[in-house]
């Protein structure tokens, strides 16, 4: 079986891409008064490409997400290009707010030639601002002129938020005997920040694949990558990931098939690369932390003792400060809402044993310090409750995510 | 209608109760060397005292709590003293730990006369540790020796943890043209600290109460008290309340009489008043924060939609830096799972509009910073969906809260 194999390259490296950012002034000048980059426009130039796309589920959606929704309904699946902006969300906005996405998709499809329906459009911001059109209509045609591939690692740049490092990765292998590439770019999770909010993702990709599987592949891909991260427990108006497949390798993913599989396996990669860049991301994080529940009696019990380690504040402040304080975890497991069997429970960090059987597993406290003290924690529990199996991805609580969060806005 | 007042007094303000506490070296000295009180016995003398407790519903319950469940069953609500200490949570510490707590009972069951069944026990501390039963049971006959109404203000601070003062409410009235009265102590909530772990209560009256009755308004003010409360969304492994209720005042509380109500509303009142010492004592906390939701389509939507923004760190670390970010709070709504329509929404800080009909209410900033920079802050939504209401109590999220529980336990 085929191994995608991660290359040096960006958006633009699958088959078909172009892509451009600017600096549309939508975001505030930095202190050195310096305007960053804040508006992105990637482009198909195959008319055979295909789109998908997976959104926030919070009751709140932002105008992008509202449209793009429906575009993606209304295109059957025959999306071109991608706008997306930073600096500002357009979600609580009302009607401007949607005209405002509307004008953009509208601007967009004349310059390109292509269907408004086929634009799709993406924001992330500060929440209940309203944001002006021209901002980004009079920046489309600088853009549509700068499209290259050269300038599509920008792209990572310009949807950067309270993100410390732009976030891509590119991956290649062969099917059928060709070339195929998968690219993505993702910013800042979990901690969404409504000044400068939500997870963005958008991945190309130069095999072909029909509509309805393509979707089917990024809702899978997706439900074991970033809904698998968890940074504050917040889900925000924006949250949003794209994909679209230019057909350019000449070669066409069908559904059942071996390269139905490898490719879904590729697009995972993809998609649990870029999560855990956006956990080891998170606001004022220090430590990428994983963690694993094993031996649990149902999928649904896994899930849950793991989500609730990882939204819980006094486990990750433990994890912060190297403090191998397992009655947290234990505790958390506990109000999970997961049956099980307290005395059956062993934890262990980085391969450390904190705990046996539900006692303390008798450690030595500098050792057990020190096995916490790393870049990458990994936070086992096994239940021996049955053969049920998560894994999360969170990040550490540290001074600097309150820092970070208390005075964003004002 | 009689009204409760607040009197000046402790556990023993209401008859038939007496108290004592001691340093019994469960708890490290202070940095000073002094060693803190972390022993307390409560007993009432009265043959006729009921008595019924609430525990926690984490899957991980601590020794104390499987056997004062235990003890309540098998004595029929005929319960007579609470011995607890702080310091050691008696949580994931197996037989050893279950035996410890039955020592404890037998041996305060001796002292005072009574049935071990009838001596209720809790614990508060780091979870995993062994609590050697000597140090309690040593320390029992001193603690019998010196019970009296005077030394009862003294249960309070032995049950501290992680709180910043203690914790103690008395209310009386009349019933039935007699004095009846009501007292309770409370420690640290929320902010489970695993170290210094739980929600503890201890509440005294001299009305008399049948325990099928007592078990029943314990449960109903729990509920719109304590169940109120959220500081970090954690619910402990030792969380207990317990109400022992001696009958001294001669006053019989019967089921369905005027009587039963105005005693739920004075035992109410008094979980009220503790419970919102506990979330303005918060770890870190700087403020006391309530959230109401009024006008959900139903009660489950308005209590999700308080708890998720009582829980979440955005809009606690927004609230800390009187940060008018409204958009955390309509975001954090809009993932609660409750269904409202975002366009209908409107938003009050100390009754100053942030959000109108979902959009942004045009508010002044340096205005909305002061009706934030406030030690009380109430947010109010209203959905305007329907007529069902809920409220929260909970506090900032601040840099101490972190700085508290990076490196408790080491």
């Amino acid at each position: 079986m085929s191994k995608w194999k991660p290359v040096d390259g960006n958006l633009a490296t699958p088959r078909g891409f172009r892509a451009a950012a600017v600096r549309a002034g939508i975001k505030k000048p930095a202190a050195d008064g310096e305007r960053p980059l804040d508006l992105a426009l990637i482009v198909s130039d195959s008319t055979e490409t295909t789109g998908a796309g997976v959104f926030t589920t919070n009751v709140v959606a932002a105008a992008p997400v509202i449209l793009s929704r429906q575009h993606l309904a209304q295109n059957r699946g025959r999306a071109r290009a991608v706008v997306a902006n930073s600096g500002n969300a357009n979600a609580c906005t009302g009607q401007p707010g949607l005209r405002t996405a509307e004008k953009t998709t509208h601007a967009a499809a004349k310059l390109l030639g292509v269907s408004p329906h086929q634009v799709l459009v993406a924001s992330t911001g500060v929440i209940g601002v309203p944001l002006r059109s021209e901002l980004i209509v009079s920046q489309l045609p600088a853009l549509a002129q700068n499209l290259s591939a050269d300038d599509a690692s920008a792209v990572a740049h310009a949807i950067m938020t309270t993100d410390t490092f732009p976030k891509c990765c590119a991956l290649a292998t062969r099917l059928a005997g060709k070339p195929v590439h998968l690219a993505g770019v993702a910013k800042g999770a979990g901690m969404i920040h409504p000044h400068m909010a939500t997870m963005l993702s958008f991945i190309t990709t130069d095999a072909g694949i029909a509509p309805p599987l393509l979707g089917k592949m990024l809702r899978a891909a997706v439900n074991a990558s970033f809904n698998c991260l968890t940074v504050d427990g917040d889900t925000s108006t924006n949250d949003t990931v794209f994909v679209l497949a230019s057909g350019l390798s000449g070669v066409q993913v069908r559904s059942g098939t071996p390269d139905a599989a490898r490719f879904l396996a590729g697009l995972t990669e993809l998609c649990e690369t870029l999560a855990k860049m956006i956990a080891r991301d998170g606001e004022g994080a220090k430590k990428l932390v994983t963690i694993e529940v094993h031996g649990a009696r149902t999928l649904a019990d896994a899930e849950r003792i793991s989500r609730a380690i990882a939204n819980s504040p006094l486990s990750k402040t433990a994890i912060a400060g190297s403090d191998p304080n397992w009655g947290r975890f234990i505790c958390a497991a506990g109000y999970s809402g997961a049956r099980f069997d307290p005395s059956k429970v062993d934890i262990r960090v980085n391969g450390f044993a904190l705990c046996r059987r539900g006692l303390d597993a008798g450690f030595d406290e500098a050792e057990a310090k020190r096995a916490l003290d790393q870049q990458e924690v990994t936070l086992r529990l096994d239940l021996h409750q049955g053969k049920a199996a998560a894994r999360i991805w969170t990040c550490d609580l540290t001074h600097d995510y309150i820092a970070i969060n208390a005075s964003y806005r004002t």
